[in-house]
């Protein structure tokens, strides 16, 4: 057992005292794990545009101060009581939603959104308590997700941990606990194109080139994508995007556009972007008779999706993901397995590296859309 | 060969000279079959409401005199050139959808929405060669769907022609030319429940009864039938219906009510109404993770369907359906197989029969909206 089982340890984390104002990284106490809880000690963590949203605070719920963060790898410091699927020293991905394997959702095969430790933005404190793990300056700090992975150490419900093969790299495999999977999966587990089929993917950030990255893996031949900023066409081609388009640079929907270079419409979609616009070309631009568009980018709450029925009733499918459909616990390894075995290419993802003591730098790139994912070494 | 073979036949047809009149059931001269045509002897018709609305032309494009029936069974009399598959003597049920076996749609296992054979209610002449095969009172009668069985001798091309076990009741297969399969296949071919699942069926009348038919053989649990017309429930029954709502005795949406008693939404929905607002119920209804609704009712063409994105991101499903995407040739021979085999009970559906010469009185009850089908024995 870990000689800092059981007592709390301090460490660096980046606080974020204020909406959008920089992180500062200083000593935070993270008190030990309680029930089905485990104390990990981050070693990655990369940036997500979620972390952006939440940090400006426009819109959202503001929860200062609050220590932000949801994509890492690390490794199991201690575990609390009731918890027998990882011990010290365990590789794991933190998940920014979770598997409780008990409730009608991680009962039934389709589903991956657990009642219990589904994504809640609001929840900023541990499920067991209602309290917070985290104190600086002598307040509780709030938790992010469930993750909070911008400390040494955070403490994370065991559901919402993925345990790794020990031999992963985990400066790489942190990419893959939110965007990379999510991307992925809503191609690979939702839209499933068969070999040598025709796929268009709106949004061309990490989450469509995953989603761009799971066409290629499953042997699409057209991989079109959309967007609206053509600098980001050419690090596509990466991802096996082999055509583009630009909504900007044609006097009609980008859907007709689509059905007439491709006869009719693309075999499947997958929308990245969170536009309401976007969704509705996506759905359209699929053909009829056995086209699927699928939806993953999350749109603003007043945003109302529109079609004539006549799109649907002509043998289309539109279909939402939430995480690529993946269940933490239970899938993630296999992607993982993807990448050891060298058919998902992580590193692609990977367009920066920084020391933890860099983190606003991150920001700063993310603010800019510059790159795609930023890892964070938390040792530097 | 029959002796009537390459000749005219003279026989009973109804025409429908002007919208919303009448039919004058009156001698029509029948063409020979031309290519990839058969001429086929019909013996028993029933009516659907695809007959009503364009005998009503309100708002569909009037083309009479017409002869309208897409849904019968009967006898080829012969055929024409380069017809292989079926031969005189055989039992058929003409489709007002076809499948030609040769475009991208028939190709695909998805799709039943053939290039060629597609339904198009504006087609009122044979493909072939852009004339009508029937006249009367020395003028061509427009044809209705390809297939124009109010008469007791049509032409239709082959690709419309499903090949029937000849031990098949032709008087009560007749009605799985159209309505029934529908509803029948958005249940087993789409929505696909499960054994013990629940499934929501929006509007009672023969499409969606057929569906709720598909729900019972399927081993569904909970089958919720909802219609504004309460007088259904007790036919519903026998459908295999145990449940019932009339969003008229309900002061909020009924995708609500619907959610609070199935404790967050019905595993499948299938919506046989063309209402929008129905549409948009059926989806929502839906449970979040694994819910599949099927869109099978047309709606009018200004009608536009809307949801929050938010209810397809948690992973609902929506699909549309033509013809409960079975292909005809291919499909409808397993259709009357079930019913041969006892596990689909198609008697329930034909609350009336009448003979040829009563065929307005059928017209009748489908304007009050009495009864299911009405099979009308041609040779009576």
């Amino acid at each position: 057992m870990a000689i800092t089982a059981g007592k709390p340890i301090i460490c660096n984390a980046a606080i974020s005292w204020e909406a959008g104002q920089p992180l500062v990284i200083e000593k935070v106490e993270v008190a030990p794990p309680q029930a089905m809880e485990v104390r990990v000690r981050i070693k990655y963590t990369s940036l997500c545009h979620t972390d952006l949203y939440f940090w400006e605070a426009k819109g959202q719920t503001p929860l200062f101060p609050r220590i932000f963060g949801h994509e890492a790898s690390g490794i199991v410091e201690s575990v609390g009581e009731g918890v027998t699927e990882l011990k010290e020293g365990d590789h794991v991905l933190p998940v920014f939603t979770g598997e409780c394997k008990e409730c009608t959702h991680c009962k039934s095969e389709e589903s991956n959104m657990c009642d219990l430790l589904r994504i809640n933005t609001d929840r900023s404190v541990m499920l067991s308590d209602g309290k917070s793990r985290f104190t600086a300056r002598g307040i509780p700090i709030h938790h992010f997700l469930g993750t909070s992975t911008f400390s040494q150490y955070t403490v994370v419900h065991v559901g919402c941990l993925a345990k790794l093969d020990p031999s992963a790299p985990l400066e790489n495999v942190c990419v893959l606990s939110c965007g990379i999977s999510t991307g992925l999966g809503a191609t690979l587990n939702v839209a499933k194109p068969k070999k040598g089929s025709s796929v268009a993917i709106f949004g061309l950030g990490a989450v469509g080139l995953g989603a761009a990255e799971g066409a290629r893996i499953a042997g699409a031949s057209r991989i079109i994508g959309v967007d609206l900023n053509p600098s980001r066409f050419e690090e596509a081609r990466k991802f096996g995007v082999n055509e583009f388009l630009n909504p900007k640079d044609h006097d009609k929907p980008i859907q007709e556009v689509i059905a007439e270079i491709t006869n009719g419409g693309v075999d499947r979609s997958v929308e990245c972007t969170g536009n309401v616009n976007a969704m509705i070309s996506a759905f359209e631009c699929v053909h009829d008779g056995w086209g699927v568009a699928v939806l993953v980018g999350v749109p603003n709450k007043d945003a109302v999706f529109m079609t004539k029925p006549i799109n649907v009733l002509n043998e289309r499918t539109l279909k939402g993901t939430f995480f690529g459909n993946y269940k933490p616990r239970t899938d993630l390894p296999s992607v993982v397995d993807m990448y050891m075995r060298k058919e998902l290419e992580v590193e692609k993802f990977i367009t920066h590296r920084f020391g933890f003591s860099d983190i606003n730098k991150a920001f700063d790139l993310m603010v800019k859309g510059e790159g795609l994912r930023c890892v964070i070494n938390m040792d530097e």
